[in-house]
């Protein structure tokens, strides 16, 4: 899968968690690496922690591509200015949202007294790597951020006739990255992507920090009665304001769209729940979860493949270091695969369950040697 | 922990997945148990399986407690059978929500044309064990349901006064079957519980199920894209709409209440969005998010503990059976305690990261000390 690394220096612009672990990634697979920032600070860090070396302490040799890694309001103006400034480079961008960028491009080519020309969109590739943390920074960064995530590849296009601008060999240029950081290739035009992420991405952050949200004056024993139900529900609730500000405006059209169905969704069951007796209510309750159902039964599982119902076994273990490897290696011993893992935590107790996913032909096979040779195994 | 077996038998009322779990439990723990369910299927599973034995083989034996497990329409009326057929035996029920069942019974005792008497109530405890699965009926019951689960004990109330009605032996009872079944038992009025579950059960619930039923219609190119985040807010919308439309509705009123809140929240998101460059829109998106990070900052983390931050460490392991249980099996060697794991999935790799949360003083001996031995490992 790892491609030989091509001679020339890529240059990366943007040296936070992101540009950062790219440059890890790509120092790791052996390619020459150029950092930039518009904080020295921050491009020093980089420097240090590996991920290559300031264009300023750079040779001579210019890069064959540039990694524009900006904060995304800042993104289509960096293009523009490394498409003009390195006019044999190919440059990506790896934003999250993806028209926006691509029709201020379109803008500033069709504007005359700019340096940019409608040509040289042909060495621009819009890319989003579906990776990130809740910490940010080049101290946060890490080469494998990427090691099996999504990452979407855009080729830029006419927004009026759909014509193809990206050259193909460009393309392939930010799908051999993509596959040198290890991530998984998914080509998109650009519109299906900002609308496929509001959905898949934009949507349970927004419920997330709603429901979080609400529970910032809940009193102290209703919190205590705590399941994973909510734990889950809320977890990604935690990410940066400051990040998501950026992401929220830059796809506001189809967020908004999908606001526009939720808020149509919770307004009937509002009415259905003020009068819960009333004639068709109850069918009213039971259509949303089971229109639930329908929905979450299409969430892909583990490695891209389609959903699959795993069957759970799970095992009664002490709470102290070594109860959940002793069970796995007896796992690993009987020579089953663990496609998930749970802990199921709760309130004032000193035994855990790990809730262990196999495939459903497996789970009698593991629960019975499980049993026998003395665990504790509950069948789901 | 585990109290003494009283010598009067134990009847459940209701062999679904609950009432067998607690029939399983107690038998576990010696004691003896009757069952009746209205289905004669329902009953003869649940005593093939181990729960107890069916009320019309038993002796003459009267029952000290009876447990009420009947779908919540039909508990009120069931739990005031139990008051009056067995006029010495205390009585719990485990549904869901308190209320209304407490309304129903005050008014049955205060109507003259019914047998229950304000006295009996005396006799009477509303309790919730917050345990639950997917499945449902007796084959998908487990003794091991409760342990460790929070299990809230409800004495009840006169709703006009707030004076008790159940005495305080009673209320021990339902303490004692709750510990026995290896649950954390917390006390509250049934008008708190209420409340309670709506915010930290009801409230997760819908909105994993509105956002799970907006991919119903998803083209499969974005479900292609979904992350953990996805996955982690819509995984309880798998839940059965048969349950959750008696929950619900027997819960309208404080479920709306805070719908009523969500509704307001979205609507001014929505108008942010409408117009994103507007003055104060960033601001207005900023603050909807951070008020998210506050809100989960206040879930309790494991065992009930005060929320605490584990520092992760992130190991990166082939998908085949053993690697798991090695890496877990190298740090009980090591020493430190796994304090939760989780896997993280993507797309169309054979590898995975396996993310070991341990207290934030052991991350660095544990990183260096995987590192030593040949894991891969990185630092969150």
């Amino acid at each position: 899968m790892m491609v030989a690394p091509v001679t020339a220096p890529i240059l990366i612009r943007g040296t936070g968690l992101l540009g950062t672990s790219i440059g890890l990634g790509l120092r790791a697979a052996h390619y020459t690496v150029l950092l930039s920032d518009p904080s020295p600070t921050a491009e020093a860090i980089a420097q240090d922690i590996g991920a290559g070396i300031r264009l300023g302490d750079a040779g001579e040799d210019l890069p064959g591509l540039v990694i524009v890694a900006a904060p995304p309001e800042a993104v289509a103006v960096e293009v523009a200015n490394a498409l003009v400034s390195y006019p044999e480079a190919v440059v990506v961008d790896i934003a999250s949202v993806k028209i926006g960028i691509l029709a201020r491009l379109l803008e500033m080519a069709a504007d005359a007294e700019t340096a940019l020309t409608r040509t040289d969109l042909s060495r621009y590739v819009g890319t989003h790597p579906m990776a990130g943390r809740e910490k940010s920074g080049p101290v946060a960064a890490r080469g494998e951020l990427f090691t099996s995530m999504p990452w979407v590849v855009c080729p830029a296009v006419d927004l009026s006739t759909g014509e193809q601008l990206s050259a193909e060999t460009a393309v392939a240029d930010a799908v051999q990255l993509a596959r040198t950081l290890g991530a998984s290739v998914h080509r998109m035009d650009p519109s299906t992507h900002d609308d496929s992420v509001a959905l898949i991405s934009h949507l349970p952050q927004v419920a997330a920090s709603l429901v979080a949200s609400r529970l910032q004056d809940a009193p102290a024993d209703a919190l205590a009665l705590s399941g994973n139900g909510l734990r889950d529900v809320t977890r990604i609730a935690a990410s940066d304001p400051n990040l998501w500000v950026q992401i929220l405006s830059a796809n506001a059209q189809p967020v908004v769209e999908i606001l526009y169905g939720l808020r149509e969704d919770i307004q009937r069951l509002i009415t259905t729940l003020e009068a819960p007796t009333a004639p068709g209510g109850q069918a009213d309750i039971a259509q949303l979860i089971a229109e639930g159902n329908a929905g979450v039964a299409r969430v892909p599982g583990k490695h891209g493949a389609p959903p699959q119902s795993f069957a759970v076994v799970t095992v009664i273990v002490d709470d102290k270091p070594g109860q959940i490897a002793a069970v796995l290696n007896d796992i690993a011993e009987i020579g089953v695969n663990v496609e998930d893992l749970r802990m199921e935590h709760s309130a004032g107790h000193q035994v855990g369950m790990v809730e262990v996913s196999v495939l459903p032909g497996k789970r009698e096979e593991l629960a019975q040697a499980l049993t026998n040779i003395g665990w504790k195994v509950v069948l789901s």
